[in-house]
Formats: C-alpha cells, structure tokens, sequence
C-alpha cells in the first residue's frame, strides 16, 4: 500500500569528522522517501524553492517517489547547515533557513486520497494536525516525529498534544520522549506518552537502536516491548538523516504488509535500523540513492545474526 | 567448572532518587559471586576488616562460594559512598576509604588451584597480574575488568597493558574502551583493544545492554559482534554492581558450560543482562540474594522475548 509523507525537502551543508558537503539534497521527508521506497510506493507532500534542481527532484522520480505534492513556489528552499564532532550522536546546528517553508500550507492532492498510510515528519504540529484532517477517514495508520523546539515551548507544545491524538506510531528519540513525559526514565516515559495517543512509540537510541512500547491490547498484543539493535560500524561518515531512514524503513515496510500485529512491527524496526545502517555510511542521501533490495535483506539478515541466539 | 574470583569485598553507603542506605555488604566480588553462584562454584580471594560481619561473611557461603581466599585482617574493610541522581547510568562518588585493601596482596588459596575459570575484578592491575601468575597453567579462561583510573593514570596504564596480555575476556563499559583505546568510535576502538590481548572484549552500555567483539577466529567463529539488549525497567531503584553482576552472570554461565564456542558466549550475554537486571531492582545485592534459578530462566525468556523475531 502506498503511503503519504509530509515534510522537509531541503538542502543541506553538512561537516562531520570524515569530510564535508556545502549544499546537498536532504530534508526530513526526502530520506523518509528514499527509505520507503524501497518497500512501498510513496507519495510526498512538501515545498521547495525556484533553487530546487530539476536533477534532485528527478532522484525521487527515479525511486518511483510521487513528486505531484510537491509544490514549487517563489524564494529559496530550506536550507539546514550542521556539524558533527567526535560525539556522532549529535549535530551542531550553525544555520537554518526556513526560507520557503516559513508560509507552507501543506495540501494533500486528490490523487493521494487513496493512500492508507501517512507519515507527518518532524515539522510544525499545527500543519502535521492539518495533513491529518486532510486524510481523516481515508488511512489506516498514522506515524508521526516531533522535536524538542515543539516539545518544550508552550503554544507549540500544547498543539503537539493536539496531533498526538492522531498519531499512531510516534518515532522520536530518548531525549525527546523524556522531554515530552518530563520523566528522566525512558521506560516511565515511554508509558505516558502512550497515554498522550500513539498505540505505540519507537525510542530510537542513536548508535544503540530503538525499543518499540506498545499500548496493552493495541495491534494484537500486551505491553511487551521490542527492542531492535543498531549494527556496530567502524565508519559513521555522516549521521544526518539517520532518524528519518528508520522512520522510512519502519513505516514502509509496516505499508508493503497486509497484517498490522506485532511481529510485522518487529521486522519494522530491524528494517529501519537496516536503512538508517545504510544512511550513515555516506554523506546525505548518497547510499539511500543507490540501494538495492537485496543488500537491504542481507543486512536484515546480519541483524538478526547480531541479536538472535540459535 | 569452578571460579576463582579476585576483587573488593566491601561496604558501601548509597543514595539514590529511590532511598538510601548507610552501609551495606558490596564489592565488585561480593556482586560477582553471588551472581555467578547460580550457574557455578565460586571461589573468592579478597581482603577484609575486623568490622566485617560473621552476617555478611554468611550471605556469601549461604550461596555456596568458598571464602577460604577472604583474609581477614586488623583495619576497616574497604569502603565506598556514592549517590544517583536522575541520571541513573552515572554515579558520583563521594567517599572511597580504601582501608585494608592499601595493603592488599593476594593470595590465591591451594585449595582453589584447580579452578579452570579466573575473573580478575577491578583491582589495581598489577595485583590483577599477580593473580593471574597465580593461576598460570591451570586456567582455560581468564575474565577481567578495569576503570577509567588505571586506564588513564600512565604508570598505571603501562601495568594494564602488561594485565590485558593475559586476559582472554575483558568486560568494560563504552567510556572506558574508547579512553583505553585512544578512539572515539566504540567500534573501531573495540577492534584496538583486541589487539591489546584480549580475545573477546564486552563492551557494556548500561541501560543499552551490551556488545561482544570476538577477534578473528577465536572461540570457533568470524568478527562478527553479538549485541544483547538490557531490559527497560520502569523502578531503578539502585544500579551498584550492575555492571559486576554482568560479569557474574556471563562468566558464571561460561563456566558452566563444557563448550567454549559463540553460542555459548551469545547466551552467556543474556545472562550476564539478566543478573544486572535484577540486581538495580533493589538497594545492594538484596535481591541478588534472594533469586531461583527459574527466576533467572524465566527473565532469560523475556530477554529472547525483547529481541527475538518468530
């Protein structure tokens, strides 16, 4: 089934310990895409600047990405520009240009309409809620992501709870859930926010992986968690855009399956850990562009060997 | 098979957002042993004062671990205070009387000799090899652990480097294999550690779990890593010794086995997180006193359970 992304297209410059980039295609929703793409078929919902190149968008084209919600508009595109230093776990912001993005009113095209999954990446919750009206009725699963600036500040804070009603799956990481629950335990935390709405949330850990916490009763089992690992590797080049190829990963392979319970949300997560494995490896979106089916389901499978016991 | 166990037995006063107590039996040893001691023998050679009490000395032969290696001498037993904010992985420590382990030469008793396991606590490195010469020839496998401050200190780190010649499986945390390492890439600094000696090095991630890196054909297999989860536990009420009932619980499961092979060390990496796990549920070894061995098997299973897909 195909699934809708509203989110960030953007440029990115990008300097971390392995080397630099002054201006590359990124954006929340991008790498989401690229993700996704490789499970389900995807369709985005975004704006872009008279800046952004017929060549990038012609690299969702090639993944079969549905570019028809993206709308072009005039000024220039979001821009982010960010660091990493020894610690990988963590950019340093040096820039960020809202540009295009500061007036988008995200609309959902007709064609669209049959979509039965969404994804409202990290972007302000007011227009993540505005997506969800928009395909209220038409989907069957909603996952969502948000960040500390929509977390911690108060007006922003009080229309994220809004849109959590509406969210399903939240995807966010450890710092992020103990913000949102004001909770220094993660497992604590984990149990308030599946009272905020989602009926299940993903904490990813960074280089660690994510644990999956399910509402008892909800997709066909009790409170068990589920935790998928993050695979060792010797050269992080660029951790950028890692969150959002699990996020893809996850949501995409949750839409290629026809049944919703826990054991497809268990292979969710090790595929998103498979993706943002892969995401890491090169700068941007440089190894999602270049994939191939089967080196994803042979990472899967150097996942499973990293946790199961015979 | 038995094993021969050499570190602190002592006294500590903690404080965490839980509770506190003001003196309690602990010790790197004391944690280890009565960890170990539902999977084997266990053997202690340790240094106490004249204010250990014939009540702790019994909690330990209560669980069948030979204290014939603890001497007992004119002094205070080895102390230490620390105390827990809400960050539980890290402790502050606000008291180390190190008392009658200033003195500390230890002895390894004849009667233990035929012991084929060895775990070298977190002791002065040099006492560490001095054991371990004890113990030349007669053991199949040598465990150890060590600290940021014999890592660091460079006389100290030169009789560490000597040490780690002569341990096969070394058990550290992330923060002490990078700064062993000199790298700040947990990965790429378990690869250098392994050149150090070690054959196998468990680098533990607190409330993560733990990873273990084998070197290239040693114990039956390749390099790939095995990474076993910690469980998300919503009350951590203490997390002292932790870490040493890992140790414990990996090297105990070890020495029960008659097979050295990659299967056996995956499945000791459950157990290892299964003793930790009970142990940070309450206050001191508490409730590493009181456990079965179902217990212990039925956490194993939810362990599986945690990270294994049908």
């Amino acid at each position: 089934m195909s699934i809708v992304v509203v989110g960030s297209v953007a440029y990115d410059g990008i300097r971390s310990p392995s080397g630099a980039v002054d201006r590359t295609l990124g954006g929340a929703a991008t790498y989401f895409a690229l993700a996704a793409s490789y499970f389900t078929k995807v369709r985005v919902v975004a704006v872009v600047g008279d800046d952004f190149s017929k060549k990038d968008e012609e690299v969702l084209r090639s993944h079969d990405v549905d570019t028809r919600g993206i709308e072009h508009t005039q000024g220039k595109s979001f821009f982010w520009r960010g660091e990493y230093g020894n610690n990988l776990n963590e950019a340093k912001t040096l820039e960020t240009q809202l540009n295009v993005f500061q007036n988008f009113n995200p609309q959902v095209p007709k064609e669209y309409f049959d979509s039965e999954y969404l994804f409202l990446a990290n972007i302000d919750p007011v227009l993540q809620g505005n997506v969800r009206r928009q395909m209220d009725g038409r989907v069957k699963l909603v996952g969502g992501d948000t960040m500390n600036y929509w977390i911690t500040d108060p007006n922003h804070r009080k229309n994220l709870l809004q849109t959590l009603k509406g969210v399903d799956v939240l995807l966010i990481n450890d710092t992020e859930a103990k913000m949102l629950a004001a909770e220094p335990s993660v497992p604590r935390a984990a149990q308030k926010v599946l009272q905020m709405g989602p009926r299940a949330l993903v904490i990813k850990h960074g280089e660690f992986g994510a644990t999956v916490f399910f509402k008892e009763g909800e997709f066909g089992g009790g409170r068990h968690p589920f935790r998928a690992p993050a695979l060792p590797l010797e050269e992080v080049r660029d951790p950028t855009g890692a969150g959002d190829s699990f996020a893809g990963g996850f949501m995409g392979y949750v839409a290629s399956q026809t049944k919703l319970d826990r054991e497809v949300f268990k292979r969710a997560m090790f595929y998103g850990g498979v993706m943002g494995s892969f995401t890491v490896e090169r700068f941007g979106t440089e190894r999602l562009q270049s994939l191939s089916r089967e080196e994803i389901d042979a990472r899967y499978q150097v996942f499973r060997e990293l946790t199961h016991i015979a």
